[in-house]
């Protein structure tokens, strides 16, 4: 079994116990520099998911877990702290205030809920023991979250054989949850067991995660990845070297329909066109079965700078990352309307009409 | 008829007949600058086209044209130049080095040959006769390009209604030509008509030209344009609000396959889906009929740089562009292989096997 470098082995979110503390890779110094940041106080921990340090919904919501297990012990360590309601008070104030850093993440509510069922629990039981059921029910959360990803990751390596090409877009990977992400769980398993997958990302404009995280965390790790623009898959596909297409999810309709990072569908719709297959790796928490169609997701617009203005001095994809950069494609003439020309439109089949265009031509016509 | 504001009535190349010397927009200075440059010398002119200060294929032509008639200018004012022989030779050398400045770039080498031949026409008559010619020529395809892109824009009109929503990839513009350019020729006209289309712009990533250039020159015409990422066509197509797609070419196959900037090929395959025309605007010399098919087209690899790298500290798109920035979009259960979840992978028809998964999940089976 092949080992895997470095990032494999340092966890996207951990609980530090000994010092009451949460260990995260600060995704934001990312793919210049592998930072892993303590957060102890609860500001801390807010502003590393407002700032996007930790991001991905399954981490948010583990690292929102190991967030509000490390409050209570807070609160219970608390001289002014007497009575449960007081401690079940200042619990609730501190889960709103995680709840406040990203109001639209579903599994930072989803984990921050699933505490407080816990906590309420048992009110009898002395605080020690409602301590120990939080921090058993965050690692617990992780521990699943992994699982999740894990069995994701098995199903899909067998729809896969050794040496596929496998293209993903943004980043569903290690970095968003607690081991082997959701997309690249099949490719880090494979690895694992020497599969040899050629992985190709695209950067995901406008916020690049996949030129500054995909790119990255799968370099890291010893696989082959190939960096292109959004705009390149169709060469990629039309050259032959993608087998299958892998992609998270941020919502997953009843009828199937998809909700991903923009430029999911323009990947697919490009993927039909060569046959190639596109996986949606869904953890059953981003499945909701009360949105009926894609027609009912409702989607979030952003910033005008994110596309104008977002744009850094420095290096935005890792050292050594291999790219594959067309400078143009071919568009097949069944895609094709028309061919305007100064003698006119000419229309399929183009060897026909093009013959036309150059006759008017030669006759000097206008 | 509304009269359009600066850009338009800026020529992209113009002859300054009375300082012999070309007047280019330094390109490398929009969108935020628009800085008119005059080049006088032969390294003024190689340098211009070799650093993209002027670029598109037929305003690089045009530049090459005039760039040669002043070379042959300065060549018979130069007192050791005594015969004809000498003046020929030393305009051959003069234009191999204009054509060194892109060599891959066709408009340039098509441009010098056709001065060339000019040149040599008539070697019987007196240099300032042959001068004249030359002038005349250079003005000759500077004014035929403008009267192709006319041309072309008024084919394009008679597919187009008033209010339509146009999207266009890369800058096949007026910067990229004398006048109109290919791609926005039948824009410009409709505004002057006042047809007020609603203009999507690709930014074309990576060099941003859409971005820089056709978002720049549009909204300085006066015309309405949101730009988007490479990555958002397919989410302003499912909104209805585009009626037909406007590219231009670098070659055209026998058969109509067209090699255009990288991701046009993808804007096709995503228009396809949604029934859009997508129509490329071609000037019969970049239509190549001893091209059989889009399979013999090479495409050039650009570097690595470009995609990593090129990361500027300033704004990349004019200031006010509008911007539609969705963060996701819907891929439709029909472009979809799988849903991978934890309790195995549902296929088409959703509706029933995502039930299953949940059935699956509520049995608690693994």
């Amino acid at each position: 079994m092949k080992q895997s470098k470095s990032i494999m082995n340092i966890e996207t979110v951990a609980l530090d116990e000994e010092n009451d503390a949460i260990l995260i890779i600060d995704q934001t110094k990312l793919p210049g520099k592998t930072l892993v940041i303590s957060l102890k106080t609860q500001e801390e921990i807010w502003n590393a998911i407002y700032l996007l340090q930790v991001r991905g919904a399954p981490a948010i919501g583990v690292t929102a877990a190991f967030g509000i297990y490390l409050a209570a012990k807070e609160i219970a360590e608390n001289k002014a702290i007497h009575t449960y309601e007081e401690f079940h008070n200042a619990f609730l104030k501190a889960k709103d205030y995680l709840d406040s850093a990203r109001p639209t993440a579903v599994n930072l509510s989803w984990a921050l809920n699933r505490m407080t069922l816990r906590c309420f629990q048992n009110t009898e039981k002395p605080i020690a023991q409602i301590l120990q059921n939080l921090h058993d029910e965050a690692v617990a959360i992780k521990e699943e979250d992994t699982w999740v990803c894990k069995t994701i990751g098995e199903y899909g390596l067998t729809l896969l054989k050794p040496g596929d090409g496998l293209l993903t877009h943004c980043n569903a990977g290690q970095l968003a949850t607690s081991k082997y992400g959701t997309a690249t769980a099949p490719m880090y398993l494979g690895h694992e067991r020497g599969y040899q997958f050629k992985i190709f990302a695209d950067e995901t404009r406008p916020l690049l995660q996949g030129a500054r995280l995909t790119a990255y965390e799968l370099q890291e790790s010893g696989l082959d990845v190939t960096l292109i623009c959004d705009n390149m898959s169709a060469t990629v596909m039309r050259n032959g070297w993608i087998n299958a297409v892998f992609v998270g999810c941020d919502r997953v309709a009843a009828n199937g329909d998809t909700a991903n990072k923009i430029g999911t569908s323009v990947v697919a719709t490009v993927a039909k066109r060569y046959d190639i297959p596109v996986y949606i790796c869904a953890p059953t928490s981003t499945i909701d079965m009360s949105t009926p169609t894609g027609m009912d997701i409702h989607i979030e617009e952003r910033p005008a700078e994110e596309v104008t203005e977002m744009w850094y001095k420095e290096r935005m994809a890792p050292i050594g990352i291999k790219v594959f950069n067309p400078a143009f494609d071919i568009t097949d003439n069944d895609l094709i309307a028309g061919i305007i020309t100064e003698y006119g439109i000419a229309r399929a089949p183009y060897t026909e009409s093009l013959k036309v265009v150059f006759e008017k031509k030669a006759r000097g016509e206008k």
